[in-house]
């Protein structure tokens, strides 16, 4: 039993066995038991100590070479969670403002957008399809346990923003030139699009932006470009200041 | 010699070394091109391939195998550089406003900070001795290149902090609790405190910080803080915003 658990966690690092056992996998203690409050949880693999320490939770005792086998870090955690992924839910044009991510790649930028946005009550994700899958463990890891809290979507972008257009929805779109974010009047009927991390956003996609918003550097010498998920949360707080004041 | 350069390479992962050497490491293509146009390099490793494409530059060709000893990725990039770490300039109080980080723990978190910086106009970041080490390699690949646009400073913050209290500068500080940030009114000369990934701004330093601030959240439900990189990139754009207008 703990042989085979320890199987299906090292294989649901792979979007490819997500999907065809619709779990996805969580490490850490506190990461687990935040999750734990949000998803169903079908297994948790810990240590003997970690199982004794949480006695009302069903547990399933594995031993250390196990755990590593299971886990996808380097100093495996005392605990493993395997959850349900849960049904899908459909965008909603009420729940404004929303983000829209074009290919992002890196999970840690992903894990960190969802956290971020949640902060700022941004309610919906809308993914391109090639964005990186946000039941990848790195995705869950950076997301600290915000992942419950926001809905996201993985659409066809260019029909996700016709279906847009028969709605009074504004579609911002970040670029390294475009209208500063500091002069831009937001209102809560608006998305907002980020590129990926080194392409920007895909230029077929351009006609379906509104109004393109970038944000100024204070430096004769700034760097090419900031952080995705940087840019991400600037854009959120700026929206989210204006909106509501 | 590509055998010994190798080893110095990998030698260079670990800040024992770097300070003894007096040396870091960079890896992948961007990075090293960017870096040769602000510090001064000791050697070049790479591959045949790459040599033949940069022919202006003195480099060492090394098999793969080697490469992959030099390299601190699971797959090693073409290019690898070994630069000299300049001399630290020392804090200049007229270079205002600044960053203050204590005990920042993530290189990822420290290197996106130093990137973000060097677009809002902040000049110097002064860190806890034990902050990460800004020679981490994983440091130099998150700041993309602007290592050298920033000066980054390791001092003992509480002693920091009393000789400013001589100058009209005012420490703000990051909590969970606060002035709101697009409620307070910064001017430039000030410093920022930004507190470590978990523990936050040490207990021991609440007596320099003038007037605690906070990213308000607009949610019902946030999360628990946002990420160290996001909070420190929200606060550098309300501060670059607001003292700009």
């Amino acid at each position: 039993m703990s042989q085979r658990l320890a199987k299906l966690a090292s294989s649901l690092q792979h979007k490819k066995f997500r999907t065809k056992e619709q779990l996805f996998v969580a490490e850490g203690e506190k990461l687990v038991l935040d999750l734990l409050e949000s998803f169903s949880v079908k297994y948790i693999l810990c240590t003997k100590k970690w199982a004794q320490e949480h006695p009302l939770l069903s547990t399933t005792v594995i031993d250390n070479v196990l755990l590593k086998k299971a886990s996808s870090l380097k100093t495996p955690s005392s605990v493993i969670g395997i959850f349900d992924i849960p049904k899908e839910t459909p965008f909603n044009k009420d729940e404004l403002p929303a983000l829209v991510l074009d290919t992002l790649q890196d999970p840690g930028n992903l894990g960190t957008i969802i956290r971020t946005a949640s902060w700022f009550g941004f309610q919906h994700i809308v993914c391109s399809p090639e964005t990186v899958d946000i039941y990848n463990p790195k995705v869950v890891q950076a997301s600290m346990g915000a992942l419950a809290k926001v809905k996201v979507h993985y659409l066809p972008l260019a029909i996700f923003f016709k279906d847009l257009r028969a709605e009074k929805i504004t579609v911002y779109g970040t670029y390294l030139e475009g209208k500063s974010i500091y002069k831009t009047a937001f209102n809560k009927e608006c998305v907002v699009v980020i590129g990926n991390e080194g392409q920007g956003i895909s230029p077929e996609l351009k006609q379906y932006i509104d109004t393109p918003i970038h944000i100024p550097a204070f430096s004769s010498t700034p760097p090419e470009s900031l952080n995705a998920s940087v840019s991400t949360a600037i854009v959120c707080s700026e929206i989210a200041r204006t909106i509501q004041s």
